[in-house]
């Protein structure tokens, strides 16, 4: 989908409102219209509501898909203290399990990064970022939040005019119109917000990086207390604990491939080859309970503004999950709109909203830039030939054995992976 | 050129050799013959001559044109250690100047990185390479090495058999052949050691990154005490000191381009522009000595020996300019190398000569992944479509944002830039 040549789904303003919708501004009108319940979305849901912003989400799927969800898992220690700062961190403080190693398997053996230990000293906390979605949308409801399910976003409208409108498809299918003095898109990178802005309105910065995961999560404790990198001639493998009975796999595959193809025979096996399970031990093995196709991609707006429309999480900046950045720049991206926000409702200064891209932006490209590196650290490289391939490779294998040899390589790598 | 399509050059095993030539042994053979006199060829005669080694060097240019050509001029610590530890050191450290600090030119400003105080806190050595070539040419001939000025090898024979032998030609156009134990390939990328490797016999490494410098010399002094990299909407651009009077200049042009299509005047204008001259001071202007095209390429074969064939320098790897690395890891290659035919040669141990290869990889391997990541850092992105242009320039700009502000990321790149 090339975003620079869409078509803004300008028709859903002929969407007819009818008499009875116009009469009922409960439900078709707030200050804040969030489309979105992901990590974004609640956050700025609840550090809204809380400071007493009138605010409302529109989520598509029903809660307890959302509550469901299996997606991120890796918190970053300065997610924690924002989480933790505006009293969003109960479960993760309770649940969460800290972590501060990983291992790297390649041809030439097997090596452990304790990063806990290298760079700023700091671990990842886990927590599995649908435990994290239910502890926010259970603060937000339980404080009285409002919040439709089963609510599409359709279609922002009139963004840069004076009275900003979405249009959205509920539960039963008819179309609502909802005013509102400024829009959050948080709706992820195929949202109605990013389809809503005009061409031209933003830069569009994007990178297909040619390359595929399946996506897994097995029921079975994880296989070792790292997380897991093979780097194998078949292909990159890895291994991210979750919960004690949860534990996500990821198995680099050709593009387009059929997840469903997968057998959970075929892929415990291929797992097992690739993290050479013969040398290093066996894989903790279970049912698959999901499987999902990820093409790496990467896609940043800028800015992550069109008027009074305002862009966070993967609708402002979708990054590949090499380097579990994504919830993370979500969260922060959250709260720095939840202050601007607050600061031009409640008191009228717009300054916040001004800097707003500008102060996601340098963190944005920093996570970008560092996700890249993991990509080329990961994988082979598609697309070159025989001589470029070996070169490639052997750079690939060479930035490998830096990165297990060279404490400066080491802290460099600690300071990125858990910072941003 | 495609090396492992190129046919290796067979039809000079039947140039006619005459008796006159047969009968004259003290000019036909050498233990070892040594091609090229570069810095590794001139530091691999004198090692091996010091130790009453048999050797002759095989040049195809004249003494004056070695010690006139300008090429490299930085020299890392451990190539200053290791010419010293051999009595090879005293003009550079006469001479030489200490250089530690570099300034990049952006966009969005300048700053500069004093490396000497970063990582190891080891600075540079900056020695033009036509002088280190000059002295070490010095030393060899004072001490009574042989060489061969105006002798061009046109291809190695036999090196996988017991009695491997050169053929060149020399000042008067006769073909000679000159038998030998051992040969160093040490006569650059386009030389005749490569070009006889047999199709197959190794392993090519190979990336053209689509991307070209002018190369200038300009007779002016420096213009900032500091390396100049300027990154820039017209492409890059490069100040290296050489000496008090003498400047290294690069510009980064289209591939294709005629250097001499170039005058004085456009080399000066772009120069300024791109550094920036108007916010940060005018460039001392001179005469412009040297032009010419440098296409950026990496090419490294793998194993670095066949047979009693042995390569070093340019031969073994050749290596963009983009981090001076090229003249430092011939010095490193050349040791090695000398030290492996010393065992052979005078003890008959062929250990060292089996492990040459895989101890210069490393080496080349750790320079050339440094070498790619400057080649990105130093320019923007060909080939590749708008959107993702512009995601990998934001790349490009936060790597540069991140050298400027992180000090794991200084330490970095202070390591690996004077380290080999």
């Amino acid at each position: 989908m090339n975003l620079n040549q869409l078509d803004s789904f300008q028709w859903l303003s002929s969407i007819p409102v009818t008499e009875s919708q116009k009469c009922d501004p409960a439900s078709e009108k707030a200050d804040v219209v969030i489309l979105g319940a992901g990590p974004a979305g609640l956050v700025l849901g609840n550090l809204l509501h809380d400071r007493g912003i009138d605010c409302t989400i529109l989520e598509r799927s029903t809660r307890a898909n959302l509550e469901t969800r299996a997606r991120a898992g890796f918190l970053a220690p300065n997610t924690v203290r924002t989480l933790d700062r505006h009293g969003l961190a109960d479960g993760l403080k309770r649940h969460g399990e800290e972590h501060g190693s990983c291992e790297f398997r390649t041809e030439g053996g097997r090596f452990r990064l304790d990063y806990r230990e290298l760079g700023r000293g700091e671990p990842h906390t886990v927590y599995p970022q649908q435990a994290l979605v239910t502890d926010l949308l259970a603060r937000y409801l339980d404080n009285g939040g409002r919040i439709r399910f089963e609510t599409e976003a359709l279609a922002v409208q009139d963004a840069d005019g004076p009275e900003p409108a979405v249009t959205a498809r509920g539960a039963d299918g008819r179309p609502t119109r909802w005013r509102a003095r400024y829009v959050a898109g948080c709706d992820g990178w195929r949202g109605a917000a990013r389809r809503s802005l005009p061409p031209g309105a933003v830069r569009r910065h994007h990178r297909d990086h040619g390359i595929s995961w399946l996506g897994l999560l097995a029921e079975a404790p994880p296989s070792l207390d790292a997380v897991g990198y093979a780097v194998h001639p078949r292909g990159f493998a890895g291994h991210m604990a979750r919960t004690p009975e949860v534990t996500r796999y990821y198995l680099q595959c050709e593009p387009g491939t059929d997840p469903d193809s997968w057998t959970d025979e075929r892929i415990w096996t291929e797992l097992e080859l690739r993290m050479r399970a013969g040398e290093y031990g066996p894989l903790h093995r279970g049912p698959i309970l999901e499987r999902t196709l990820i093409d790496l991609r990467s896609d940043v707006l800028e800015p992550l503004r069109h008027g009074s429309l305002l862009l966070a999480g993967d609708a402002a900046s979708l990054i590949s999950p090499s380097a579990a950045k994504g919830a993370n720049l979500a969260v922060l991206e959250a709260e720095l709109l939840a202050r601007a926000l607050i600061d031009a409702l409640a008191h009228g200064d717009q300054a916040g909203l001004d800097a707003y891209s500008a102060g996601c932006l340098s963190s944005i490209w920093r996570a970008q830039e560092f996700s890249h590196w993991m990509i080329r650290l990961l994988h082979g490289t598609p697309g070159a030939d025989g001589a470029e391939t070996l070169f490639l490779d052997a750079l690939r294998d060479s930035r490998l054995e830096s990165l297990r040899t060279s404490r400066t390589q080491q802290d460099w790598f600690a300071e990125h992976y858990v910072g941003l």
